[in-house]
C-alpha cells in the first residue's frame, strides 16, 4: 500500500466524509507540558472514523458487486458505518448482529438503512450467518479492520491531520482491531516529517502489545475493559504494517481511561468514547517522555450510551 | 447602545476571546425541518459566553479603577468568567460566594485567579460583603447581566454568528438575567438581515415571559429548574432592550430541556449545559412555526457537573 494508493483513497472518499476539525486546549497543554492537537473523528459522519474505511471499501467494489450489496458482522461502530456508507452510495448493507445486542444499536443500524439479521450470540453463528448471506445474496463480506481498503480509509484521518499540522512529532491512536493504527502509521510515514506513531491499548486487552513482542498475532482470554471498541484482535493485513511503522504501544489502566475521558469532556466540552480516550490516556501516562513535543491524538469516535456513563 | 459601540466592543475584546465555531448537524436539521446553526460558546474560554461581557466590562474601566480590582457576587459562570478575564488583563477579581457553594466552584474560581470571599448564603449577606469590598479595596462592582458593557460583550457572539451566516431568519438565545438575550437582540438588529431574536425560558422560571406581558420586571417565587443559569431576573438596563428588540419568548418544560440537551450531546457530540439546551428546546417545541427557516442557536455554555447528569 504505497503513498499513491493512500492519496487516491482520500480523493475517492472526500465527497462522502467530513474533514473533521482539529481542536486544542490550553489547559490540557499545560497539564501535559506539550502541544496537543486532537483530530475529532467523534464529529465524523455517524460519529466515528470507521465511516472512512467503510466508504472506501464499498467504492472499490466493482459495479456488479455493489449491486449485490455488502455484509459484515458487528455490533459496534462498523455496523453503523457500513450501513451509512452503503446508504450514501445506494448499496444494500446486511448487518449480522447477535440477538442479545442492545436494541438501541439495532435501531441505530436500521436508522442508517442497514438490514439487520439476528443470530445466536456466538462468533460461529455470526460467521455462519455472514457466509449464508454471501452465498444467498452474492453480497461481499467486508471486515471492520483487516482489509487493505479499510486500512487505507482509516489512514486518511491522520493524512488530514498532517495536512493542517505538518510538524507533528507524534501521533497517538487507539489500538483495537488494528485498522486505525495501521492506517495512521502509513499516513505518518508518507506525509509526516519524522512523525512517529504510538498506539494506546488497555492493559485488559493488550493483545497488540504482546503481538509486537512475540511477533505473532496474540489474542485476549478476557476482555474486561470499558473501551468496548478495542476488544478485537489484529489481523494478517494490518499486523505487518503495525510491526513496521508503529514505534511502540503504551498500555493504560481502566481508571486512566476514565480519567482521560473525563478530562476531554470537561476541558474540551466534547463527547468521546472510552476507546478513544485510550490514546490520550497513553500520552498522559508517559507525559514526561513527550515534554514540549507536538502531539496529534486521533479521537476516534463519540458514540456513547449516556445512560451508562462511568462518571 | 448604538451599532458603533457594539463594533468597538467587539474589536476591543477580540484578543481575549475565541471566535467560537458554528456547528451544524444533518440529523438535527432533519428532525426540526429547518437549517440550524449552533454558535458554540461552550467552546469559549472558561466554557461560556460570559467571558465576553466580563472582558469588555473590565477593559472599559479607567486605569485607576483597574488597579483597584473588580468585585461581583456569583456562584455561577460569571464568577469564573470575571476571574479569568481579570487574570488575563492583570486585574484583581474579588468573588463573593455563599459559604454553601460547591467546593468545586470555589476551586474553579481560584483556578482562574479569583479571590474567593465567603459569606452567609443570603442575598443580603452577598450584597453587604460586595459593598464592603468596594469600600475597603476601592474595587468596582460588576453585575453579571444588568450592565451596558456586559450586554454589549455578550452581543458579540451573535455578531460573529451573523458575520459567518448573514442570512439567518432567527436567532434563539436562552433568557436568564437578560444580558445574553439583550446583547443578541442588539446584534441581530444591527447586523442581521431581517433577523428576529426569540428567547427560550423554562416554565419554572418564566419571569422574563411575564415581564414582557406586564411591562414591568417580574420575579420568580420558586426556581425549580435544571437550567441553573436561568434562575436570575431581568434588570433595568437589559429589560428595555428586550422589550424593543426581542420578538417573543417561548417557554419550555423541564423534560423538554433534558431532551434537547440529550439530542445535542448525542447527535453533535458536544457538551452543553441545561441552560443552553433551553434555546434549542424552544425551537423544537414550536418547530412547525420555523419550517425551512435558517435558525441560529446560541449554545451559551458547557460547564456541567459530570457527576450529576440528568440522563
Amino acid at each position: 500500500m504505497d503513498k499513491q494508493r493512500l492519496i487516491a483513497c482520500h480523493e475517492r472518499i472526500k465527497p462522502f466524509i467530513h474533514n473533521t476539525p482539529v481542536l486544542t486546549s490550553r489547559s490540557i497543554d499545560k497539564m501535559v507540558g506539550a502541544q496537543l492537537f486532537f483530530k475529532c473523528e467523534n464529529f465524523q459522519r455517524m460519529g466515528a472514523f470507521k465511516m472512512r474505511g467503510a466508504v472506501n471499501a464499498i467504492l472499490q467494489l466493482s459495479e456488479h458487486d455493489r449491486e449485490k450489496g455488502v455484509v459484515t458482522h458487528s455490533s459496534g461502530n462498523f455496523a453503523q458505518a457500513l450501513s451509512l456508507a452503503a446508504q450514501s452510495l445506494g448499496v444494500k448493507a446486511f448487518i449480522v448482529m447477535p440477538s442479545n445486542a442492545p436494541q438501541v444499536k439495532k435501531e441505530a443500524v436500521r436508522g442508517y438503512g442497514g438490514i439487520v439479521l439476528e443470530c445466536e450470540p456466538t462468533l460461529e453463528a455470526r460467521e455462519a450467518q455472514s457466509r449464508a448471506i454471501q452465498e444467498k445474496e452474492g453480497a461481499t463480506f467486508l471486515h471492520p479492520s483487516n482489509d487493505d481498503e479499510v486500512i487505507l480509509g482509516q489512514g486518511t484521518a491522520c493524512k488530514e491531520l498532517l495536512e493542517s499540522h505538518p510538524d507533528l512529532n507524534y501521533v497517538f491512536a487507539p489500538v483495537g482491531g488494528g485498522g486505525l493504527v495501521a492506517g495512521t502509521a502509513l499516513a505518518a510515514t508518507y506525509f509526516g516529517n519524522n512523525c512517529s506513531v504510538i498506539g494506546g491499548e488497555p492493559f485488559e486487552v493488550d493483545d497488540a502489545y504482546r503481538s509486537l513482542q512475540s511477533g505473532i498475532i496474540e489474542t485476549n482470554t478476557a476482555t474486561n475493559t470499558i473501551a468496548d471498541g478495542l476488544k478485537t484482535q489484529l489481523g494478517d493485513r494490518n499486523f505487518p504494517i503495525i510491526q513496521q511503522h508503529v514505534e511502540r504501544i503504551i498500555r493504560v489502566a481502566e481508571e486512566e481511561i476514565v480519567n482521560a475521558m473525563r478530562i476531554i469532556w470537561e476541558r474540551m466540552k466534547i463527547i468521546c468514547e472510552p476507546s478513544c480516550a485510550v490514546a490520550f490516556a497513553a500520552v498522559l501516562r508517559e507525559k514526561e517522555q513527550f515534554a514540549d513535543q507536538k502531539i496529534g491524538v486521533i479521537l476516534s469516535g463519540g458514540n456513547v450510551d449516556l445512560g451508562n456513563l462511568p462518571f
